[in-house]
């Protein structure tokens, strides 16, 4: 998201941001609503955290980088927070144990919503009382998208979480309201061959590792319109996709072979049929569905066995932008309706953002000429850039003002915990 | 504990039942009542139990052994419970996972206290109403005594769990009303040699690992009267204990070096000196207590470092019995008051019991002519006797009614988070 | 074995022990004949050891406590082998780490040889000239006690690493002489209670754990003429004995699980029924020889399952006593012919003695009064009196002269590569 | 390599394909020469191979893909060498456990010799008597490429082994004639921005990996004229290099960590100073020669502290072709005279192949277009790009005719090994 509407008076920006943050702030207490003390604290693997952590931790950044530095005489709301809700930034102290954070029952989840309050109060004095610089202003803007990646971890965290439960319990029961009745039938867009630009710049926000801007050539090639469904997965699995080692990377091999993986993570193979945990508990599968959690080697394996290959990155977003240009493009503003649940393009466009993360082929490296912040906030993005791929496209779990074209999401290959699909590409 | 005396009318025993029942199960509750839900909540290791699923499990023992098959059509609780609250009985289906209790975070603490009282209500109703046949009593003590082991491992296990947080919290802040000033100086008892009854029948309550009642004959052996204290313990420290392997069995050697041992596991060296944590947090060392929290293999090799050994279980039963006989003993009505903090025994007694768990050097074999029960409840004890060792005389922490002088306890030899302590011996 | 007869004159005595001497290290270089440098190089676990180091590590004992101490001015054969052939002790510096054994393939196998020679030379040399004190003769006679051990590890070592390799190579094709048809019928003991003295002392060799001699009281019991034979496990086997948990101990339930364990460890299940790997390679199974090659866990959940017990390791020396008073036992001299091959006992004898090592229900723990040395041939024994099982009787590949009935072996309850069996007792 | 030369008669391409053939079977021999058959069958981790096995399995390769196919009438060698001696085909059947190749004594070094003749033998008479289709002059150039990748890996892997025995032995003692004074000052070249050709086709042998060609645009860039020396290295390190978390990569800061890294894997810090393990034994470092034996971590991290970084695998082509067309790159003759000992590039000309891999930046991935084989040999390459990332350069273990500008070697960033460098790149 970006909070600046670009010609307004000095008071006008401090109200619009004072908005966003507060309905960012909220949006993530909305989503923890569902949850008890009790829910808040699991954390299931190292990979996840607990979502009372997450409450904390989104605070901590904003305490952190912002009213440690830009609030005069700012008071820590407990300095132990300082250790126990850092993430990752050694610049800063060594970091409470990551795999550990399930352990933390004190401070309560009261004590942090008393901390999230703490925090929002002070930023809402800094708002009102210091001046916007520039600075100032990238650090909201990047404390609020911070946010907003967490609240999807929250959601990817807590489904991993509830989804070891035998009762498989639901997450919420309010439905979302629109129904899925069929999926578009598959077609092959062409995208033309040229120079193509890639990556962010310019007024709205964007994370580091979207720069610098460059031209890429590519040669032409053949993008689905829409994401792998549910029931061609199927067919995948039923031509034993899962024991035939020609379609699968080496080391995805022998995942398949050590975990003896024969479906997606979350799928059940019940008396009943196929079912699978959903953030509304056990369902029987929607065949016309995308298909969902899926490690890289899943994808890419399907991919093979449909004698087509995974976009590398560029190509995603050279045809996200050249479907845009054609208006053959679905609008961000049908996400706001589908939260939760993937809605079909309407009207021959194409959906490309806000069903699943899309893996690419592509792994995650640093575009030419990037440099990291030499402050510790340079720590959010450049250490990564190893051993990851990139994901493009968000989910319907990713707020919908958090998603964009440029946007360069990164898991590692063996990871199926996020909320991922699949869309082919071909020459 | 054992619920009955010995001559009374039917209705008589009933009431003593009952209010048996309601005492034990209230305490359960009164000692989880310090914890939050979060709390209660808590995994740290394998080992270790959240207290929520030791006061469900606790209740499964009741429905699973008496309701479901002495009350006329008792309808479960829930179902489900039957699989999650299963400790390790094979017999009863596949137990659910031991390390994913923590995740466990529905049924709510809420809906586990509901159990208990609907449990509670059941029983209530079965005792007054069903006959009271030797089959059912002995059931119920069985469930009884198994209650009083949870409350103390509920102790152990949320004291390991709150030593991992770095805010080092208090379970509870009532502290005891007596104060330690000193502990006895050392003496050596002189045990005669002889045979000695060991083990446990008759009327009063035993577990079937305390039987058969068997003659043992000891030669003459010196026990010491108390246990070995922290300013002892912190002498073998300084000389170098942990950097001798001399000292040390192969198997205890081996895991001295792999985790860099060098201290008791509650033991932090900090700028004010040696500290403890403990369940009001952390606190400096008294070296004039008992030295707790030990491994069998730290105790041996205090022993072997102190020209001493460790008594045989059958030593320090006999031991026991020839100080009652000579009313050298303390009495169990000291317990009462110590709870949470060990005294001294009194008048030239000897505390043998309610200290700390005192390592032997006996492994946990079955005594001569044991057999476990060909029912689901033979899987309590029996199938253990393998690879742990036996401890004696109970903790502060144990039920005081919980205790005896034929009590087998028994954990790995590398278990240090129980409440265990020294009493040395030697020939 | 013991190499001093009684009353010799100091010339009959040297000879004496310089023609054990030499038998014994031949012997260790008959039994490795068959091996190529490239077999002697192999170790396929941490348990155990290559042959090339057998041959090293028993020369380096008596260079390190015969020569280096007995011996004026004494050059070690190289410095380096001091601590690439030290096994445990820790005294004598940081043994070279146990799991890397079979990456020294320098020294050569030919330099090993030459070390032997090195050591028998200085050692005849030794024996011919030096005075037989008590000290320097204890510590041959346990030297080549020790050689003895490593003779029968060298089989079970390289049988197993063999056994790991496809082709499933023979170790030696010459056969064994006899043939055995049939095992005797199963007869059950009747061993009155009573007093029975245990262990060893006086002139023969023994090792510390053997002593002190004491008296053991025990109730009478039954113990089994013979082994249990391959079709008693078989019957085991299909009776579903690998999927009872009641069967089994707790610790061994969780191993059959975690590896799926269906057979004892040589067994192969084949197109052409079962078979088993042998040191003379993959072989039938003869239903009629005892079963060996099982841990302790299936020892114990075989013996509950037929309705029996594993014998206590004083019932064990008990009985064996008992009948070799009652002339009812296999003499020694038999055991000669039968090398590497088990033979029936005859005339109503019973074999006691040389067929398998034969799991008892015991801990390896000290006999009550046992001191370990202070040098660093104390660390021989005592510092493994912890989480392992006696094995009484010496196997096939026990020479003969090593055996005894106080003898004590012992070995974790997993371990099964050893040549292990089981013998039942009853109450 | 390459084995034919353009326009000769058929008889001529014979004898030069035999002439071919017969020189790298020989070589490979040659490097195994001071290998003793104890030497031969070391493993030292599951990624190394013992030496026995890279001879076997270089025949394997002739035998599986070229006589099988081709030679009528062809009978294997030793039908189990089939799954003995596969590496990872899946598609030829289940590959013999990599992490037990050093369990296979049998069979003998001897015998794995006669395999190697009987291939020889019948490889000679198919060049004799078989004409010599493209198809089958492809798989022979396949085949010695192979054979030279397992002649450095031979190299990689003795190296290792030999490096863990504790007396660190040299693989040989003829040193190599040459000796190294000086190293180049470093220059920093500049290569103008553009497009370049990447990658290989035509007549010479290439690996599928190296097509299609393709143009890349690259922006000018600056490229260091020779490799990173042990001088540079230990100021990295004597500046705290391995405690600067902000100069890892997040996944190496975790190894550092958790090895407690702090220094290349074969150098030792001595009362000497700093040596290193080489194939000659424990040396002292010479600070003018390249550092090597790094992870892609530890050589990402040392850019990044001077202020530098990696180039891609395309900047390093890009700078080879350059350099080669304005004549300052040095000859593939030189190469020959530097076998086992890197020399300084002379007369102002760069050293850009032959020294150590060097670490790119880039991840290894498909050029756009690549396909890999439809059969089983389609399992060399493609099936591992993932991971692992890409080396360039060719080091001095390895074949001079094995090298070439476009060559792709790959290997997890943990890795090293293998002989790896750094050669730094800017902007």
């Amino acid at each position: 998201m970006t909070i600046f509407a670009a010609e307004v008076s000095l008071d006008e920006v401090r109200q619009q941001v004072l908005t966003a943050y507060l309905r960012v702030r909220g949006e993530t207490e909305h989503l923890a609503a569902p949850l008890s003390a009790e829910d808040m604290q699991l954390q299931s693997m190292p990979d996840a955290s607990p979502a009372k952590w997450h409450l904390a931790h989104t605070s901590w950044f904003f305490e952190t980088f912002i009213l440690a530095n830009f609030q005069p005489k700012y008071q820590l709301f407990d300095p132990v927070f300082h250790h126990l809700f850092n993430s990752y930034y050694n610049s800063l102290g060594t970091p409470y144990s990551r795999p550990q954070r399930g352990l933390i029952s004190r401070p309560s989840i009261e004590r942090v919503y008393a901390y999230r309050q703490f925090v929002d109060t002070a930023m809402e004095r800094l708002l009102r009382e210091h001046a916007l610089s520039p600075a100032l202003n990238a650090l909201i803007d990047l404390g609020l998208n911070h946010e907003q990646q967490h609240q999807e971890l929250l959601l990817t965290d807590i489904k991993h979480a509830l989804s070891l439960n035998p009762m498989a319990p639901s997450y919420s029961d309010s439905l979302p309201e629109d129904e899925v009745d069929n999926i578009d039938r598959l077609r092959w867009l062409e995208i033309p061959g040229g120079f193509y630009g890639i990556g962010s710049d310019g007024e709205d926000f964007f994370f580091d590792n979207e720069g610098p801007v460059h031209q890429q050539s590519l040669p032409g090639f053949f993008i689905a319109s829409r994401l792998v469904s549910n029931d061609e997965y199927l067919a995948f699995i039923e031509d034993g996709g899962y024991q035939k080692h020609r379609l699968w990377l080496s080391d995805g091999w022998s995942l398949v072979q050590q975990h003896r993986q024969s479906h997606p993570m979350y799928w059940r193979e019940t008396a009943d049929g196929w079912q699978q945990y959903t953030l509304h508990g056990l369902q029987p599968i929607n065949l016309l569905e995308p298909v969902h959690h899926l490690s890289f080697y899943e994808a890419d394996a399907f991919a093979t066995w449909a004698g087509k290959r995974l976009p590398t990155e560029f190509e995603w977003e050279a045809a996200a932008c050249h479907l845009r240009q054609l208006n053959q493009f679905a609008s961000a503003n049908l996400l706001e309706k589908r939260y939760l649940k993937p809605l079909p393009a309407q009207n021959g466009q194409t959906q490309f953002l806000g069903d699943l993360w899309e893996w690419t082929s592509s792994a995650y490296l640093p575009y030419h000429g990037y440099k990291a912040h030499k402050d510790a906030v340079g720590e959010y993005n450049g250490k990564f850039m190893c051993n990851q791929k990139v994901l493009r496209g968000g989910s319907f779990a990713t707020p919908a003002d958090h998603i964009r074209i440029s946007y360069r999401n990164f898991f590692y290959p063996h990871q199926a915990w996020q909320f991922t699909g699949i869309r082919l590409a071909g020459d």
